[in-house]
């Protein structure tokens, strides 16, 4: 039987980011506090959080500290090291979740897709590769293009590399620098994810969403996906599949290909059998995500709250879709880095339905993520008309001077 | 023209409860920061704002220091000393909103009562009372009972007596201990308010709820209110008379009585001449109020966040229903202080549609607001519906071992 309290359960969060912001900002009405670990000294969540350590992600010491300050340990980057929050909760008797050795699967893209493979999880056709031969071979066996990705350490597309011809191999590796994997290139309708969440003894997942990539970032996430019902059925299945796989409670965001009729010519060089509609998988991670940032107006609950539930072992809360609901991220469009403001955001402000969620990042990058803007559906609104508006709301902002 | 930066505005806030934690929840989406002034160490908002200042509300020292440390200055109780929040607001040049003289004009209930009637504002029969005599004359001329008030000070019923007969007068005023006044007592369908909001030349105003009090301490909040639109309308035209009143950019919280015909004996004795239907304000709270919470999870954007917008300058948003909303208080149901432990909470947790918000006090106490639960309609949920349910989940917890 839970019971609230003050002060209430207090999780420990490796990595103070947007999306430990945004578990602050889910956790302070339920009474839950956070304390985050982060290297950049008032982090974007510090503001929300009840405290910060700061410490580099992999920092044991640092993570002695959380642990001994907090109920529970999670995550909200890939960069926390799995070995030593195990050892931390080991000694500590904290518990972490998801699983550090979750992490540890998701961590290396080889490891992931090997893996998920053996559990009979759809993956595109993948590879280890650790020289250009290895990357001939492949285009012979695929067809070209082919995606030569670094086994870890990437994120909003870095690390990912398309390669078009045998002969940009070489440069492909060296930009990668260090071990690679390379993937089929997978003809897509639509790129699709599904936000699951493990519970105590059960499972939860939300509206299957479609996502645009521009440069290998997420640009927009529309809700519902414009996949017919039987594919978003098996996008569902296969997420419940994946969360069979992984140990540990919380939220997972699964990124997914709906297939496409494959080309007649790149058919017979491959040899794939990629029928219309399929799904694969794409890629993991063991946390909150980009593309589930809809879920806090759009969703009964958000994959947030979610998460606060899951690690505290709480019942988990409802994922039924509020309305049709469409996000874009607030990228930064500049060309050097400089200090963040957001000019021009009154559009936003005064648009029904629309909400803007600024992540407290103080500088502004190229292509940084620095807030996002969520738009819900009025009366009959479509989500091709949501998606429009929204993209003239982001439009109509920018960091450049 | 708006623009976000890092770090964002700050608003310092003298209270720091439960409305101070909400405005916090609030404006962290928004990249606006907090300091609260609050007597109590680790007050509610504590843990969400950036900083507390441990003073006690009408410190003027302390309030200096919080006008130093931020943008604009607020109020989130009506404690606030408008004399030194005047100075300060003068001295170091930080705005105030609401206006000082707004808190002025409202603390006093007498001086409130006067200042809406003088403009034209229609309220229930009242008058100054300083002995029992004149607490008899107000009997002889409205009719028994009356409503004996307090002048200052009194809130969640507090300082609020019912004076059933003239025999009862003396009681009554030893009770409420100080200056006061006596209204005439409104025989009312229901009580319903508006939460209404004056932005920079735009003001905005939410659905109207209708309210159960018990004790005179707020229980339930149904929103849309069981009024025919022709009362809704014209309470919506009295809440925009009010803020015309009203001096200074914010929320403010709207009591009102919809009024029933009156029996024919008192109509006789009182020479009232109360219509079916009519609107007469209560009490107007110049900051988001407890019949607002609701907009958290029924409205476009929270009452919470419309005080943010419009203490800052910035436009006002939404406020259309998203569903049809109640809300019930979680009071304490204790005999005597306690460690603050709700249990029973799962129920709470598990039912679709409701959203459970902890106010992080440290004890519970007779009556004391600890939190509250919203309930969210969902396909065609009538209100009635969703107040039986949302009775059902505050029966199913408990601050007793």
């Amino acid at each position: 039987m839970t019971t609230l309290e003050t002060p209430g359960p207090t999780i420990g969060v490796v990595g103070g980011g947007q999306l430990g912001r945004m578990l602050a900002e889910a956790a302070a009405p339920l009474g839950v506090e956070l304390v985050v670990l982060d290297p950049t000294p008032d982090c974007p969540a510090a503001p929300v959080a009840r405290d910060q350590i700061v410490a580099d992600f992999d920092d044991e010491a640092g993570v002695r500290e959380l642990a001994a300050r907090t109920d529970v340990l999670t995550f909200e980057i890939e960069l926390a090291d799995q070995e030593a929050l195990d050892r931390v909760s080991e000694d500590s008797g904290t518990p972490v979740h998801p699983k550090p050795s979750t992490l540890e699967t998701i961590h290396d893209k080889l490891v992931q897709k090997r893996t998920l493979r053996d559990e009979g999880i759809p993956v595109p056709p993948f590879r280890e590769v650790t020289d250009a031969d290895d990357v001939h071979e492949a285009i012979d066996d695929y067809g070209a293009p082919v995606m030569l990705k670094a086994r870890t350490g990437g994120y909003d597309g870095r690390g990912n590399v398309p390669v078009e011809t045998k002969a940009d191999a070489e440069d492909a590796l060296e930009s990668v620098a260090g071990p690679a994997m390379v993937e089929s290139f997978v003809n897509f309708e639509r790129e699709i994810s599904v936000i699951a969440v493990k519970g105590d003894d059960e499972i939860a997942a939300f509206p299957v969403g479609e996502n645009v990539h521009e440069d290998e970032i997420l640009r927009e996430t529309i809700v519902p996906a414009g996949s017919s019902d039987a594919v978003t059925d098996r996008a569902r299945d296969v997420a419940a599949h994946v969360l069979e796989v992984m140990d540990g409670r919380g939220v997972y965001g699964i990124e997914l290909f709906e297939t496409s009729e494959a080309p007649p010519a790149s058919e017979a060089s491959s040899g794939r059998s990629q029928r219309d509609g399929d799904i694969l998988l794409n890629e993991i991670a063991p946390r909150p995500h980009n593309s589930g940032h809809w879920t806090i107006e759009g969703a009964e609950s958000s994959q947030f709250e979610q998460h606060v539930r899951a690690v505290l072992g709480w019942p988990l809360g409802a994922t039924d879709l509020r309305a049709p609901t469409v996000s874009v991220n607030l990228l930064g469009d500049v060309e050097e880095p400089r200090d963040a403001a957001l000019r021009g955001v009154d559009r936003i402000l005064e648009t029904p339905g629309a909400n803007l969620h600024w992540y407290g990042k103080r500088q502004a990058r190229p292509l940084r993520k620095m807030g996002h803007v969520t738009l819900t559906g009025r009366d009959e609104a479509s989500t091709d008309d949501l998606l429009e508006t929204a993209r003239e709301l982001e439009d109509a902002v920018t960091f450049r001077p």
